[in-house]
């Protein structure tokens, strides 16, 4: 360290920071990603997250003039970039990433690719998301919708202070905010959804509508569920999207104990439309000695209705796996947003540890079969024996036991 | 990628997938592990895990009919293995491993070794856990004794809701459940542990008769112990084990503030037999800003009295290091197993972080002696720094100070 560094730089030195700042973002941002051969065959990973703070513009974090920064410090430090909704529009694959700041206060932007594994950039600004009358403190989450109304919705979470317990700083209303778009340039702000819960996280907007109606995913809360169900995910309807409310949720996907949904579920992203139903992505939770534990799970709906789950594979779809595990919120796995390519191709855009973003790449035909194949949990040790056990003996019968196929 | 892969496989790929699953496998499988050299000198650990979930078999997760089975896609993935009983049998090492599906459920599996370091291998299924009346929801952690009544026991925990509280959905009760065998292969259910305990964990059968009688070490919970107690291992007796009811617990192994065992504490694998006393090895608990820590721990106890400790070396055996930090549940060691050898080598089994199990190798001498010639925990600080003081001290006295003997 030169003693410049420690005392006033001048304008040159800055300014060769800023270029080698650029020089190592460029090649940040045109890496090629990897795909991580082996695996269970239902998707694969890839060496690199798509996504994280160091893809953030420069522009966004330095004042890049070096007669105004000598020291060429980072002004407004980004800290995270994670749980990302997702859609293809016009050949462009997009994500709304959930951008947060050094100052814990999240924010969306709009980042987008060429071929959704490669090349991701963000869009020269981020969101200037329009407010309601109460405005939001924090946002984040958000789903995109594309609905055969015409419209993409963003139906996001918003958060803000609970003055009945004024004295506790953490409590928070949880809701769901509701902007739509048809570009994601200029986007129009709804009013908060309205139910019976007092705090509504994880709501996302089915793409179709129902007999007439929007049909949106929900969390309703204990207390406004029926006795004895313990929550989970919930269905409800509504007439008028610009006057949303849901007056009935029902739980169409419990939380169950003992299974990976212990503590909480929520759905994912919306459904997408197959063949054989709406396939679901959603997140489970339990509790561990060392916190939460988050991970990834599938099942299927019927098209016709889709709050009458058919397929239920037992376990995770996906589970953080090795520098997943860590991060801002450790063993966490998270997603708001897949994208359906027209080749059938599944492009899973999950989170870990509320860091960073990665992709998982499946196909529609790969998930049916593992939703429509794999058993459902049995919800005991001697079940889950008694599965395993008729696969082996299937596969001793079938000589594909101990790596003869014939 | 090919269209192949998005829409729909041939046999051909399939075949060609599980083959180089296989190949994959066996290269794991028959991997040398080898000896970390260092350390503290009281143990030496490995460099590699000696089990983990990719270690079980592929017939116990896939469908390996490429017919029906087109995609290879795993169809009930393993989530993770660890917290093992072991016992050496006709001079074949074996582990009783907790394996955990990709549902949450746990169960137990048999694996081998030849030399209790490489080559562990899972037997061709999984154990078929005979049931109670009151069947189990979730099994784990076994202690293996070698009783010298000539059975095999194994003691486990066995989790089921707690229905007095439906709507919590993570209430549960875990008591100890008993099986007996001869070989690993045939189990005989004893009825489950009664003891006055709402609520017991790392329940562990005494080897050899007390008075006649069957030594249990236990975990009673508040309000079952003496006031002020609170809790610890405990000690109780029994008249029959097949009807196996343990009327009075006290505890011979306290938990204390401020040392690792604050939070809590509970007997590993069943004591060692040794010239002077036997030897445990337990782990301690204590709470973080991170959840909680868990590590292990020796003491010795009395050889006619194995309820009277004689021995307690201050502080941790082994604390997770390196990537045993990081897992399921990250910061924990534990231990439900370990081998005396005939050649008085101690092969010290233990998983990290709830995810996959190692090897520590050390030999009764030399856990006796630093069982005998470790300090007990002063309790405080300044008691800390007098005994390292008269370390100091003593090794200048000795001109043993700073490497150089004379």
């Amino acid at each position: 360290m030169t003693s410049a560094d420690l005392t006033a730089s001048t304008t040159t030195e800055a300014a060769d920071r800023f270029r080698a700042l650029r020089r190592e973002q460029d090649a940040l941002l045109s890496r090629r990603n990897e795909r991580v051969e082996g695996g269970n065959g239902i998707y694969h990973r890839f060496r690199y997250p798509v996504l994280t703070a160091a893809h953030t513009p420069l522009a966004w974090r330095y004042d890049l003039s070096p007669v105004t920064n000598p020291f060429a410090l980072e002004r407004m430090g980004i800290n995270a970039v994670f749980n990302p909704g997702a859609i293809k529009l016009d050949g462009r694959y997009l994500m709304v990433a959930r951008v947060e700041g050094a100052d814990r206060k999240s924010f969306f932007a709009v980042a987008e690719s060429a071929d959704g594994i490669d090349g991701w950039r963000f869009w020269d600004y981020p969101v200037r998301l329009p407010q309601t009358d109460d405005p939001d403190v924090n946002v984040y989450d958000m789903r995109l919708t594309a609905h055969e109304d015409g419209w993409i919705y963003g139906v996001f979470c918003t958060e803000r202070k609970d003055w009945r317990n004024p004295q506790d700083l953490s409590a928070a209303v949880a809701q769901a905010g509701i902007i739509r778009t048809h570009d994601l340039v200029t986007w129009e702000r709804l009013p908060d959804l309205v139910t019976r819960s007092e705090q509504q996280r994880n709501v996302v907007l089915h793409p179709e509508f129902v007999g007439g109606r929007y049909g949106f995913y929900t969390r309703p809360q204990d207390g406004f569920i029926e006795a004895g169900s313990g929550g989970g995910i919930g269905w409800g309807l509504c007439d008028d999207i610009t006057r949303p409310i849901v007056l009935e949720q029902r739980v169409i996907e419990p939380r169950r104990y003992h299974t990976i949904t212990e503590s909480k579920n929520g759905q994912g992203p919306p459904p997408l439309r197959t063949e054989k139903g709406w396939l679901h992505l959603a997140h489970g939770v339990r509790n561990t000695a060392a916190g939460l534990r988050y991970v990834l799970y599938l099942f299927v709906s019927d098209l016709e209705s889709p709050w009458v789950v058919t397929h239920r594979p037992g376990g995770y779809l996906i589970a953080p796996e090795g520098e997943e595990r860590v991060g801002d919120v450790s063993n966490v796995v998270f997603s708001c947003g897949w994208i359906a390519d027209d080749d059938g191709r599944v492009l899973i855009y999950y989170a870990s540890s509320d860091t960073r973003i990665h992709v998982a790449e499946s196909s529609v035909a790969r998930l049916l079969d593992y939703a429509v194949s794999t058993p459902e949990d049995p919800h005991t040790s001697a079940g889950s024996v008694e599965q395993r056990w008729e696969l082996i003996e299937r596969n001793r019968a079938n000589r594909g036991w101990d790596g003869d196929e014939r």
